[in-house]
């Protein structure tokens, strides 16, 4: 049964997760308090158009929707039914995601975090900035501040949903057998920018995720709803063509007009822009038990991924989805946490590694004739079957049904089945005449 | 060519590589400066027989060889020649470590401890006890302590030996783009202890490793100068049969008494000492780069592993010798960082994973008939081709002119075709008339 008295719960961390898990406890008739270590972000300047942009998919909506708010992010919201394909020609090459109207959306993350904030607020969940949390007491469930001031120790519970480089975690992390792990990537990356056009038009596909593929490196593009597009290059930090390679202007300029000439071409102040910015890295962190007594981490506190599924943010709304699913049933939180972190550990492990397995789909296959050929019989395959074989792509970022785990495992099959299919002589023309069935029931 | 002018340089931590990395620091001619955590232990009373021993192989005494202390050091060893097998019934199976005169030394941690110190000090080295380092600053290549004191910022460099919770590390830890992992196994110790007789005599084989192998846990025993044996149970924390199903003092006698009757009789007060020690874990920590700027980790500090190969502290004394090695040629204390930690990194990775591996064949295996079977063969293969084949545990212990990498690649083509020999019919009675040069040639 739920708890049948108001609990007073702390939420370390005011971002997407934090946000939103608040909403959800404030409309169970909990008392919802939120530290968050930055000032408030609504009563700062925003830089516009310029605002990180993130790609927003099923899981993320219905979580959003559960809530009563995916209308309302929907509306600033841009669907993007495919990718977009740029080769260094120029060519352009377009793969849909998935079926006639299957699309994922491009928002502005901090627009996003905005409506969150104002609709937990409005619900009575009090937001406390500027709070920098040192370390967590889970013995009296309470934090200890930087500034050396300790909470009031009432709460009832603690849940830290304070990202990648979580205090609560590091209080976690020096208790007796905690599992952690932080691991990056050699590449690193870069944020520049394609502006509207002078008749405030976009200057490329506006319904379309723009790549620049180029086998050890690439190029994405996310449009904005002031009809510009973020570009993000992800590119080695060392090596013999790398961020520490590109030294001069000079350097930068030639590799970026001969690597990626049509959207270089449009890019607004790419080479000062390239060279001011610092390289952001790119961790994978998974850590196990996410609880002790009566605290918990949630979102990227206890798994951040890379971002080449476009699936960081949405695994944590689906964090605050199951966790408060599991609430109607509960009433002692310990036990609430731990069948937390045993459902959903596997998935978000499996979620990790789909993350970085797409890094090299994206940057590498999406600009191979072959991969793209899979692609296509495997979206006749859905087309035929649409239950019996549902493309990895889809179950991930279409089919909130479908566990993380269970996509991976399920993804790892086909893979199998669709190498053998590979082989086959004259695929390329003969494709259509395989026996659609005999692959189906392979799997 | 070596540094030319007399260099001043912190260590970390005053333990065992700590210690010894300071004498031969000291013997180059460098200032040496070591801060160590704890008390000075020389001037503590120390627990006589009970102090924790280790096992001290090859690689190890040829470290204490190059400072001129592997005599003294020898002097106060007691030699392990194999390990004596205890099964439930109390039969006794003994199996060589090697070839005849090659044997691995228990010796007490302390005492070794204490004769690095005291050898470091008269080399001039200055021990600096009660010294809590907080923190690291890696740009002025300095310490801050917990009394919030920085130390003299005149360091040439600094190097962190202060073990699997290294402060150093953790100032590393959260520097960018720093890989980092600490994963605890299932299993913790306890540590237990069968006194010398009435008459003061060894009350177990003096001359051997004891090992109760009970499948998923285990008991050993190593012997102590003062013909006791310090007894350690490594057991599961958690399960059907384990640290925490054992609640009562009749539990604990009843599993102790059936799983290990002849130490079990033997042991001085086992029930009380089970119930009032805690159960201590047991950790891999991997990490890199080991080094920034003029600080470098070496060590338990930078490649903590589980200790069933009994190569922790030895891994630790090798990180010394080759880093003194590499000092001929030094001078330039980033570039000999950079390269010490790639020639040394595979070689803690390989140890690291023959030491989870090995307690499978400690605790399991040695019990089986098979395995022994395959020893032998293994034995009589390197006796007819002693440098084509050298069973797996000689490369790790007796030979330190083979990389831990090395030993484990080569261990791992030996097991393979190891497998295809066991597979032979009646190999129980006609493995003596193998073709043993088609086998060596395998590999």
């Amino acid at each position: 049964m739920p708890f049948d008295k108001k609990q007073h719960i702390a939420i370390a961390g005011g971002g997407l997760v934090g946000s939103l898990l608040s909403i959800y406890l404030a409309q169970r008739g909990h008392r919802v308090s939120v530290f968050e270590r930055r000032a408030d972000m609504r009563k700062q300047q925003t830089d516009g158009g310029r605002s990180i942009n993130l790609a927003l998919s099923n899981r993320g909506i219905r979580a959003l929707d559960e809530v009563g708010l995916s209308a309302e992010i929907k509306k600033a919201a841009i669907p993007m039914h495919g990718r977009m394909m740029h080769d260094r020609a120029g060519k352009l090459t377009f793969q849909p995601y998935g079926k006639e109207g299957q699309f994922i959306n491009s928002i502005s993350r901090s627009n996003l975090n905005v409506v969150l904030m104002n609709k937990a607020e409005s619900q009575g969940v009090e937001f406390h900035f500027n709070q920098r949390i040192a370390s967590v007491d889970f013995e009296k469930t309470a934090f200890v501040f930087q500034s050396g001031e300790k909470s009031e120790d009432k709460f009832d519970a603690i849940i830290g949903a304070d990202g990648a480089f979580s205090a609560v975690r590091g209080s976690l992390q020096i208790t007796d057998r905690f599992d952690y792990s932080q691991e990056y990537i050699a590449h690193g990356y870069k944020e520049l920018h394609i502006p509207a056009s002078a008749t405030d038009d976009f200057q490329l596909e506006k319904n379309a995720l723009h790549i620049w593929p180029r086998e050890s490196f690439m190029l994405i593009a996310l449009p904005n709803p002031d009809a510009s597009f973020t570009c993000t290059l992800f590119f080695p930090f060392e090596g013999p063509l790398s961020f520490a390679s590109l030294k001069t202007e000079k350097d930068i300029e030639e590799f970026m007009k001969g690597t990626f000439p049509d959207a270089f071409s449009l890019m607004d102040n790419p080479i000062s822009l390239f060279k001011s910015s610092p390289a952001s890295s790119l961790v994978t962190v998974k850590c196990f038990p996410w609880t002790k007594n009566r605290t918990l981490l949630i979102g990227d506190a206890a798994h951040a991924i890379v971002p080449f599924y476009g699936q960081g943010m949405i695994a944590g709304f689906e964090d605050c989805r199951i966790f408060n699913g599991l609430l109607d049933k509960a009433d002692d939180w310990p036990e609430l946490f731990s069948a937390f972190q045993s459902l959903r550990k596997p998935d978000t492990d499996a979620i990790a590694q789909l993350a970085l397995d797409n890094f090299i789909e994206m940057r590498d296959l999406v600009g191979d004739p072959g991969f793209l050929l899979r692609k296509k019989i495997e979206a006749k395959l859905h087309q035929l079957y649409p239950d019996r074989w549902v493309p990895l792509y889809t179950m991930v970022t279409f089919r909130d049904d479908i566990r993380y785990s269970e996509a991976l495992s399920i993804g790892r099959r086909q893979k199998k089945i669709m190498d053998d299919v590979m082989q086959t002589d004259d695929i390329e023309n003969m494709w259509e005449h395989l026996n659609f069935e005999a692959i189906v029931n392979k799997l």
